[in-house]
This record gives C-alpha cells, structure tokens and sequence, in this order.
C-alpha cells in the first residue's frame, strides 16, 4: 500500500465542495421538473448490485467495474451504469405496470480508474428511460428532452449528432460476409479511425462498387441532405428502414422546435454495444468529450427475460457543472459576530434576518481580542454585524 | 452463490419507487433551504474512501464495513457514515478556511448486514456538522436545526432526549477507581439495562454514599427541573461543568422557541463513542427508533491532526421518509393517445398542456386496436385525451 499523507481520496475520487455542490442540486432539480412534466418519475436504485445480475448486463467492461464480496458470500459491484439497473426494476417490480414506463434517476455511477489522468471514478449521471416505445416518436422525445435538458441548465452552444447503426449495419451486411472484417471497420469508426477504416476497405474489398460504397459512408456527416444522399448508395432493407426512422424523427424534432441543433451521422459508432437503432451523442461547442449520450436499446431487456423496447440517454453531469450557467440565487450573506454579554440580542437579530428578510445569517460567539482578531483577517467579503463589549472591541 | 432468481438486490438494498424518489428529493431541499439560511453549506464527498483514513477514524464498527481493493491494491470502504469523511475535508481541502466551518450533506452511507432483517445494508442521511466552536451556543444551534428539520418535513410528534456525556463520566469517576467496572456500567446504561446497572452497582460498589449515588442516577430523566436534581448529588467538577453547559443550551433553545420538544436523559449513553459533550436523539412519538442523532465530538477531527471542537447530528432520512407529510404539489396529469395520422396534432397539443398549463403529459402512440385495449384496461385513473381515426376508435 502507497503512502497515505494529507488525508487524500482514492484514485479519481473528489470532493464537491459547497459551490459545486450547490450547483448540482439546482441542476438535478431543474433536469427533474423538466424530466417530470413528460411523465419521468424519478427512481433510486441501490448503490450495490448483484454481479450476476447487473454486473452482467452491464454494457461497461469487466476490467472498469468495482467488485466485492458480501457478508454471505456474494459478488457485488458498485453499479456502473444506471440503464442496468432500470432494466432490473423494469423486469421485477414493474414487471406489471403498463407500457410504455417512463423512469428518471439523478445517480452517481463507478468505473475503476488505472491511474490519476483526470478520469474519474465516480461520476454522476442524470437522464431518462422510456421503455415499451417502438415508435421514432419515442426517439424523437427521447432526443427533444436531451436538448431541452441542455438548455435548461444554461448550455446553449452544443449540437447532437444523431446516427442510426442499422443503416452502418445494413451497408456492411450489403457488401462484406466475414463477420470479422465488419467488426474490425466499425471498431475503426469508433475510434475515428477514418485512415485505417479506408486503407482496410482498400485492402479487403474486391468489388469496385463495394470498395466505393463502403469508402462514400466517409461523408455521410452533415445536415439533414445527408439522409437523401445516404439513400441514393445503398439498397439494404435495413439501411433504409434506418433512414425511414431517422427522417421520421427529424420531422419530430421540428415539430418540438429543436432541430437546429441536430446533426447527423451515419458513420458513428457508439462506444456502449447495446445500442440497436438511433444513436446520438452532444458536444459541447469546442470541447471534445460529449455532455449526453444516448440511444435505442431494444435488445438489453430480454437480458432479464422481458423483452421491452427501450430508448433513453444519460447527461454527464460532471462535465456539465463546469458548463452550466445556472443562475442561482444569490441570498444576502452576513456574519453576527457577538460576545456572551450580547448574545439574546445577537442572537434573536439572527433570528430576525432569517426569518423576515430570507438572509443567510452565521452567528459567531467571541471570548477575547484574539478570537476576533482572527476572524477579522479572514473572508473579508462578507458583511459583518458587531454585538461586542468595549473591551472586546477595542 | 444462492439463487438469484427474481433479479433481487443484495441483502438490505431496495429500489425506491418513484414516491418515495420524489419525496426524498422534496425532502432534502427543504432541509437544504433551511441550512441554508444558517449558513450550512452542502458539500459531497465520495462514496469510496481509503481504509486507513477515513475506515480506521469512522466510529462504526469494523465488522458492518464493506470494503473492497482498487486496481493498486489499497484497501477501500464504503463511507460507513458522514462524520468521517467531513472531517477529512475539513482537515485537507478546508485546512485554511476561517472558523467556524458550517457543512451540510444528504448522502447514502453503508453498513453490511448479516441477514434480511429490515435493517438497510444503504440509507440515507441528512445532516450537519458545526466545526471551530466550542461554546454552548453552538450546540444549542445544532439541537435547534434539528428540531426545525423535523418540523419543516411536517413531523411535529417527537421528543428530543438531551444528554451529555461528561456528566456520567464525573459521576463514575468520582466512585469508581477501575477503568473496567466504568466500561460495565456504561455498556448498560447504552443498553438501557438498568437491572443490569442495578444490580452490577450493588454488588460491586463498597461505600454506601457511592452506591446511593449511583444508583440516584437513574431517575434523571425528564424536564429541566431534572438539571437541579443531578447538581443536588455531585461535587465532581466535570459533572457540573456538563450541568453547566446543558442550562446554557436550554435558555437558548428558550430563545429560539423551541425547548418544549426537549426532554433530558443524563443517563444517555450513545452508541457511537466518539461524542464528548452534549449528546441528544430524536424519536418519533411511538416509535422504538431515533429519526435524529447527534453531539459534540471535540477528538474526532485530532485523528486528521487537526484538533477542533465539532458538534453535529444526523436525520435519518430513511425513517423520515415513512413519518414526513411533505405536501408534494400533485400536478395535473393526462396520458394523451394517439395514432400516426394525428401525430402532429396530438404533440402539439401535449406540448401546449406542459408549457402552458404546466400539465404532467405522457404520450402514448397507437397503431392497432390492440394496443388501445391494452392501454385502456390500466392505470384508469388517469385522465386520458384521445386522438384517433375512427377505425382504431372503433
């Protein structure tokens, strides 16, 4: 075991301290009105859950997850993800409620860090799961409240990227039969690997007009003309029935007004592998990392033996308390600094701010020259209020 | 392994039901609002900490830690409790702030549990810690936040018992010699054993005037007149001190108006052993359980070389959240249904009833009759607005 001095946290665990924190709760509240005003009903699931059960279902890998033991012997891991869990809850207590259900949860999920590089290991998720919808209108919601969620919070300048796998699946499926070729090309779509995605379609596919398809997709990034230029190189039932949905949900998405910030992208590969129709990720304008993700996941339910339509997405809260401009109210701050000969006084004008003017009021009681002398030389902003004896007072 | 059918929980894990989500999160932001307003800043601390920082400085016993390795093979906890790892921050990242710190938290803490006994393996708890004061005053501050908290969730039957710890010490210091016959009798005043107490005095205690004394002791439970009655059998310095400071704190729980829920308890002896003053617990009128704890714990935050005074308590949330009557605003809500040919102007119409009406609305898309028989023979009490052709209508 390391050297433990100045009391630190584990590997890519923080404090929040009150500024942050303070702005966390605003966020959640506000995401949950939001998300409640749809019909999202916040959730709680427990921090710990069986390995063989969530743990498995899990899309995050093994390697990332925080396992131990219970006191009967059990394999637990600190859940990774919130989607699983949902999927529990779906599946066992909500087995019988009617369909579709619409679940919120505001949580804080695990991924095991190797070293100190800015990750963290616990982080903190809010978003939304809209199970038993196989319709694009369930999508298109799903996408209308990520942005409206964004907004909410005082983030204006982001796009989401939209994709759909089944078209990628469809091309690929049109021209390549080795399953391992296939995977290969889209684990180099994930990583944006777009040099190493051509020079493997260069060396790998016979067919001319294949290696042209499967080198086209390249530019399948844009607005929405990309869905009609995506039709025109492909004959895949499957592709095509992606871009059906995907245009449905555009129209939708201009019914809700927030199409402006939808781009789409055919060639996107997401990094979670249970992901079966519309995919999307939004970016924060200059920042690399996505502050959402989400998408159709129609096949983790039958996971826990009830197969459910499922769409939904996680906003990274972590990422966006750095973005955030909530406008918090910002209450009068003052400190009533007494002496045991004023306190009923101090006190009760204590009592008296917070109670008829709202003000935040911290009393201190002070014994000697020292005592204040001390306080005086520290947080200087703050507006002091003085029930002191001449002494004491100088 | 046993069987893990029913995708369950481990044991003393549960999913809370949107209800209960929905009240907790009302819950603590009103106890937010109200620390607030004294000051008390929310701060959030991780959910992993290292075993020998905040597991070896934690008063709870070994034996209820989970624990578990990171990938560098230290040894982890779950936070076992708040008290702990505050005073961590406070003796770390807050080293140089101006005294007296003022902290809130709402946070889960963990304790394994050997067997599915109702008892909560993950709860919840809501509380304060008042760091840097050593005066009465701020117990006094402390017991009166938590009988507002209390009453700001719509809990008004309770008692608060208040005890103080230095005044038993002084009693059995005075009479008692052995260090272990000290431990005896305050193991049995912890477990209100006073036949245990009873007897073990009267056997083991020589002089006639110490046995009296002690045994005296058992009747100081009641109203403030209890205070003069406990003076009347002492000459120890330090159980005069404790009465002392218990007359302070009560004139300003008078002042605060708040003293006809206090009932003291000199015989009080808590369970966690780190408290060294005054020390008090909350309990719901008719119920065997505490909903509040809390006291002075001037040594903790030593164990973080940062000698200070402290005073704080603990609500547990878990108990509130089956006794509070916070009057949720229960919003108006409408499942709207719809088919393909009217989905514009059903989403329309949904999105006018949440943005101008401010209406919970759920949509549900139909497409066959079959689907609206389903939809229709649940939830019944929700009021519905169709829009459909009439052959799905029928």
């Amino acid at each position: 075991m390391g050297k433990l001095k100045n009391f630190e946290k584990p590997i890519g665990f923080r404090d929040l301290l009150p500024e942050m924190a303070n702005q966390k709760r605003e966020i959640e509240n506000r995401l949950q009105t939001l998300f409640s005003r749809w019909g999202y009903q916040e959730m709680i699931t427990p921090t710990l859950e069986y390995d063989q059960i969530v743990g498995k279902a899990s899309a995050i890998s093994d390697s990332k997850m925080f396992r131990l033991l219970d006191r009967q012997g059990n394999a637990l891991v600190l859940r990774p993800d919130m989607t699983a869990p949902i999927a529990r809850v779906v599946s066992s207590v909500l087995r019988n409620e009617t369909l579709p259900i619409r679940i919120s949860y505001h949580a804080n999920v695990f991924r095991a860090q190797e070293n100190e590089a800015g990750r963290f290991s616990e982080f903190y998720q809010s978003g939304i799961e809209l199970i038993g919808e196989r319709t694009p209108d369930a999508d298109a919601e799903v996408l209308t409240l990520a942005i409206q969620s964004l907004r909410q919070v005082g983030i204006d300048s982001f796009r989401i990227i939209v994709g759909h796998v089944e078209y990628l699946n469809g091309i690929l499926d049109e021209w390549i039969d080795e399953e391992e070729q296939k995977k290969v090309l889209k684990e180099r779509l994930a990583k944006r690997d777009f040099v190493g995605y051509q020079r493997f379609v260069e060396e790998n596919i016979g067919m001319e007009l294949g290696r042209k398809t499967l080198l086209s997709i390249l530019d399948l990034q844009g607005d929405f003309s990309v869905l009609a230029k995506a039709r025109k190189i492909t004959s895949s039932e499957k592709a095509e029935k992606a871009l059906d949905e995907l245009i449905q949900i555009y129209q939708l998405l201009q019914l809700y007004q927030v199409e402006e910030y939808v781009s789409f992208d055919l060639i996107f590969v997401p990094h979670l592998e249970y992901y079966t129709g519309m995919v999307f990720e939004a970016t924060g304008e200059g920042l690399g990392f996505p502050v959402c993700s989400g998408g159709r996941y129609d096949s983790l339910l039958s996971l826990f033996n009830n197969p459910q339509y499922a769409t939904g997405f996680a906003l990274h809260l972590d990422r966006i308390l750095d973005l955030a401009t909530v406008n918090q109210e910002s209450k009068e701050k003052v400190y009533i600094i007494y002496d045991l000969a004023h306190q009923d006084e101090a006190l009760r004008y204590a009592v008296k701010l917070r109670e008829t003017k709202g003000m935040v009021v911290e009393t201190i009681r002070i014994d000697s020259k020292e005592d204040l002398q001390f306080i005086r030389s520290n947080n200087k902003t703050v507006e002091r209020i003085y029930f002191l004896q001449e002494d004491i007072e100088e």
